[in-house]
């Protein structure tokens, strides 16, 4: 929930947990939170430091060890007169890019100690701008390329750079590719020079990208792969930019030269820089033209008895508002959502960054304490919301204005397509017959829908949407698999 | 559910989990299976081999950082080759005292790589003997003990030493206490010479042993403290003496002279050396005397109009069979309940030794798969219930024999004591109201009750008891905050 | 060696060490590489993998955790075909912003492992900018500002910042101090508006900065404290601006407000922007007033019998090329020494930034290998001098243009002067009598003199500096202690 | 020094380092020690508790992580008050088995905190016993074994075993081998039962038991393999028992059946068990016959111009007396050392568990100054030497009763050697030529001699038993590579 409020209202987020056992407990969201790139200022309750050199129950032994390796900074407070202090450089850790979680332990007696000091306030900033000699290189080799497109990542959604980047785009005639696995949108999914998402695997990513002689890269990973499938890592003949505010990024990345700089800043100085560029009209548009055909059209499934997720996703696409906030994790379905449901507006689009299940629920939650006057729709598959089922209980509790869509299809399915994709069919314990989604919901005391048709979904969201607090609607999908997306 | 079936069958448990995220969302378990000193294997998936220098989406990046420092040993195998032995390795690691989880990230190619050798099997000793030597000292501190008790904590179960304790107990004549935060029960609790629980806290506990001049600790850390209760550790002319399996809980000894052994050899050393003792009964029936002061009696709650816990868990004490297996995660209530339900047999008594919330469901699954031929049934408060509540839909595939008991006070209650124990009453965010068990047992499919008298209760007991598969009931107890027991 | 290699270079350097037992002797200074922001590679040595699963002799268990905290990141990698990658990036993290040592752990096989690829060559950015918008708030206050001073830390020496610097604080009248105990020089040391260097302690550095209302402290940690000594981290009414590269350094700050970049792209932002500004010569004057009056003027130390090491230091001054390089090992006498020896070129003064001791002697053969062409000075203490002193060989095989100042007190005088400050004088084990560094020298094979008055010490390093090779000159001094620098 | 003195006192030594630069220039010799398994208290200054929440100069950040993964425990006290607990804590976790190193950080202002209460005194346990019923397991396998050998390691002689296993030996006629690489001398060198020491490589050390049946090591690891020589772990047939006290080296042997156990109380076990048994004297020595062929027989160096290693050592051994103690760091000549100086007594003969050089020179001054009644020789590589040559000041200004013979090849012979066997001959960088150790100990105030042939240097071993205060003998060896020992 901290991490989805946190990327919502574009601030740190202070989540609280409870010593080892929470922090425990919540190691799966603050690795999420680590790769979202979210400020959270996790504080851990430590055992009375009174009593701390006997290791007592409740004890967290090593506290600063346990959130390790997911976490900018773990620490506990020397002594109890440190704690201002130490929130203080806690948030200024968390938001410095790249952002991310930071983790502090307070042992219980020292919320009761005195100061006779004021907390001193103080600000860092939480932009980097890109080396001009650097950048002035990249705009050079840019205006030099015969064949370049543009492929952005998550970073440019949360510098509000679509702007930029649609300006960047369109001064170029560049085609644009989504990131693999880009946990936001990053560009308005309708516009005519985007070509949808790349590919998720080595070889078929290599192939999309084959024609090009240049490609710049913002604000994200080189490569964020999924599945293993041979290949090599890019076209011959391909150069690749990236342009990143992670040195870790830039770091792990396989290929490529790489400038360390907020996407938005980036944008711009580029902008500026190839404003008055000799590139004519007619050579933009050839550049961009092997793009066109990398445009990822997804088939649409056919239809059978059952609905199929992209029936169900387009029954309820009509009904959308612009303003209206998508929160994504069913990963069997991504593509048919998408698909239906394209993201024209910044920070509208969110799923985690490390595929990690049980981000979704109570990160929805979150966004939509955050943006209470936008609706917040929530997709999310009858096994995936059971990881965290019980933030239902938090959205009836604060009558969010949240949205929940589970398409039912009784199996986990992504992982099916896996071990197909991995010549393991078969493989046992991934049925999950039997979870009632309605049935939970409303034991919450949350309003709940079944429907598994396209009519009475388009109903059901429609009543949905006129409630005052959370809604869910369940709805049967057709479980055949399809490939695992590569 | 693992670190319950290792516990129940008494043999390592093998758990496979989703490389960081599922590794992040079981670290709270994870930390309890370390504290519970439970043998585990932990198997993550890791990335492909092929892709790990790029970090490609699921990679475990410093994979054996994540679980630290709660698990024994944190590998990832060198090589594919490695994996069998790694496994050997692993399964040894978690075996010898003190056991617990150890971890293994496996990347996903190593499994279909060939090797051509057969994997080693071999055995390692679970079990360390006393030092004579020293074990003899002690035996002689005991003999020449003016008045003296016996503390027994949970290795004494773990090590099947209940038979070696109840003989030494009367060989001497002492009175025997329960290591506070016991998570086994350690003693017939209806034998004349047992005075229950030590209490909770510094102060608190050292008067209770007030007038004794040797107290033999036995599997039991000196001390586990819960709340911080000023006092000394000991009261005076008070010695002490600890064995434990655990260097950890030997070093960590606030006061005392160790000695390492498992509890029943050490119980049966000493039996043999003090068994020709001239200690006469008299003598041993005085020293028994100060003990007998300090026999925990809890007073019953007084009837109101809501049912109070102790009411509850009398009404149903009579429909319990001997070889009930109880497992409790009721922190606000334990005490009536294990004052209704005294323990009177080995391994029939679990709860976690860490205090995480989030265990006892799950474990008591765990615990009903091994040990399906006896009834389990867990005591979980409504709210430690939802820690995982997805626990209750595997005791419905599986058809377990397991009744769920859920006294329900729609509030976080021992916090709420606590708040009152460290004077800042009226904590916010400690109600929990419109939990409804009941409903969302029957929406995973469990048989479900709700009893909100005795009668009813003992009715849905023994209506639970007759069914093919789990039940549930929900059984709204009196709010009313105790003192927190210290 | 690698470290004052890298630095002097301006380039990684690759250091290769011996598994674990390598690894562990290169630990202290490791951490002063990580301190002094230096971009290593270090290799260490693993057993073969295929032997590793058993732990064989020379094993370097839990290898990337040896290192820890002291690298930016630590690998082996997971497939002897990863080798080139792991390469491949670990110079790019080292270089990136703030650069640092970098860790891989290579099992001794994978050297002789084949590969079908060829290694990709990337390079990354090495330099962040500004924000344009914090930078440009940061001129408005400067530019508002009444009383303003600059202190310079290490980053501007690093960044080739010392024109940049120069320039803003001639346009803005300003007073400049180095940051305390900066481990390069930042700013002429001859400049009229150069006031020497920060306290090292909390109360005197606030009361030198007592009469500023606003202080840019540019590439320096605000503070780098040694000693405690009470007082106010600021003094009333003084607002503090801090510009560094490094993050950390930006968090740990005690107060003021932070931005991310390099020093020399901030200093020049600030000059653009301010270039025009209203500001007049008597305003800036006025502003630096109060600087003048806390100017760092030591105390010339009275003559005794024996030399001091003022006299010392001021017998070989004139003798001194402007290209020399300084590198300082001497904490009794470094205030001494930098009064003799005033710094006047960028890039010509090295110490540790950990004060960790052992670092100077490598150090300076590094940088003598890396500089060959400019004499290295190396003022290092008769005790510090022994903790590497078998760098002394490694010059001579290199017949390296570096001479070796060894004053020499046979005492620890630091921690003497240490325990004065603390109240404990007389503090045992501090005294190192006998130690003779020209007889150790000589035993290496380097020229050696010994030079107990200024003139004999005058013509020994005379003679030093036409020797084809190194020499060292040892010099006896008066042990007198000194108050410790606050 | 702290290491050697620890081990030759058998107690728990206490060490105080500076902060993170003074534990990271320990860290190897820290290493050493881990796997020495030496009691050592490490304390490293910290700074004052009142100025770390800004990281000031000679901050010890992460201190805890900093010694990892090469401690029992690492430890910041919460409380200045917990200082004497935590010295008590650190005592007790350092002396249980298997015996360590543990650390603690202790911030400057926590020694002059006040307390009001007395520091609590107690002892744990330093021994474990086998387990009975799986100890008479191990005593009915070996008493059905038709061809069994002993192989004895370290262990054996840091529990004051040799007696014991000297009568299990006899009492079984059974060969006795040492394990590879055993940092102590295990049995009577001299004793007709003993086979010297297992080869060093699984392919070698596997045939080396061909021919038993089964196999019974005691206190050591299955297998402290050196270099890589392929082959099976264990000859077909043979069967393998193991008893450590180390739940580590337990757990990575790669055959065998374990059991946790001090050696000296199991040997004595099984020697009570076996007492009675059946076993002719025949049967033994039949079981005894393969590991005549075993025999460690080093054919001694012909002779050459220049004196060999073996000519050296063997010019001595007439000198030795029997209370000598042998400190051993040159890898190279070691097996020449050994034959001519075999041990014949407990606790004489000590060497590095790590292979970490630099750790021999303090060891032999830490030896030397434990058992100042006896001789403590030092025989170590003019190589070796330089890595802590600075404790060569430390025994000339205790006037210690030590020797130490530097053998000079000029080179780095063991990586030359090693650098033949994997077939890369010519590695450049292993040259020393120069170090003149002889004139390095004068300028220490060492007395020294130089002996380049048998007479000479017999006369100078004389002369050095007779001086008061340490004596160095450097003497040139032929440099000939020998085949690496495997």
């Amino acid at each position: 929930m901290a991490d989805g409020f946190a990327q919502a209202t574009r601030k740190p987020a202070l989540a609280v947990l409870h010593t080892a056992a929470g922090t425990g407990n919540g190691m799966g969201n603050i690795m999420t939170a680590f790769l979202n790139k979210t400020p959270l200022i996790i504080i851990a309750g430590q055992q009375t430091r009174q009593m701390l050199i006997g290791d007592p129950y409740l004890t967290d032994r090593d506290a600063t060890m346990l959130p390790q390796p997911w976490v900018k900074w773990a620490y506990q407070p020397a002594r109890a007169e440190d704690v201002p202090a130490a929130l203080v450089r806690a948030i200024a850790i968390a938001s410095m890019p790249p952002a991310g979680p930071v983790f502090l332990s307070i042992p219980l007696d020292d919320w009761v100690a005195e100061i006779d000091f004021a907390p001193v306030i103080r600000t860092v900033g939480q932009t980097i701008a890109p080396d001009p000699k650097r950048l002035s290189e990249f705009a050079t080799r840019i205006s030099k390329a015969r064949r370049f497109a543009l492929v952005l990542g998550q970073e440019v959604d949360k510098s509000l750079g679509w702007a930029s980047a649609v300006a960047l785009a369109e001064l170029l005639g560049a085609p644009v590719y989504q990131a693999p696995l880009a946990e936001r949108a990053v560009f308005p999914e309708t516009h005519p020079l985007f070509r949808g998402s790349l590919p998720l695997a080595k070889g078929p990513l290599s192939t999309a990208l084959t024609g090009y002689d240049l490609v710049l890269v913002v604000g994200a990973e080189v490569w964020r792969y999924y599945p293993y499938a041979a290949g090599p890592v890019s076209p011959p003949g391909l150069e690749l930019l990236q342009i990143t505010n992670d040195p870790h990024d830039a770091g792990s990345a396989l290929v490529g030269d790489s400038l360390l700089s907020d996407s938005r800043l980036a944008l711009e100085g580029l902008y500026s820089l190839l404003r008055n560029n000799s590139l004519s009209t007619e050579e933009n548009q050839a550049k961009a033209a092997p793009g066109s055909a990398a445009t990822a059209q997804s088939k649409p499934r056919k239809s059978t008895a059952l609905m199929t997720a992209s029936e169900a996703f387009t029954a309820i696409a009509l009904l959308r508002a612009e303003s209206d906030i998508l929160v994504q994790e069913t990963p069997s379905n991504v593509g048919d959502l998408l698909d239906a449901w394209p993201i024209i507006r910044e920070e509208s689009y969110f799923t985690s960054a490390s595929g990690g299940l049980g981000w979704g629920g109570p990160a929805a939650v979150g966004i939509a304490l955050a943006q209470h006057n936008r609706t917040t729709v929530l997709a999310i598959g009858d096994g995936s919301l059971h990881y965290s089922v019980q933030s239902v209980y938090t959205a009836v509790q604060h009558k969010l204005n949240l949205i929940i869509l589970v398409p039912r299809n009784e199996e986990y399915a992504i992982l099916k397509e896996f071990a197909v994709f991995e010549n393991t069919p078969n493989c046992p314990a991934l049925d999950l017959p039997g979870l009632n989604a309605k049935a939970i919901a409303e034991a919450y005391g949350c309003a709940a829908f079944r429907a598994d048709n396209p009519a009475d979904l388009h109903d059901a969201f429609k009543m949905a949407r006129g409630l005052d607090g959370p809604a869910l609607i369940e709805f049967q999908i057709d479980p055949k698999l399809e490939p695992l997306p590569v």
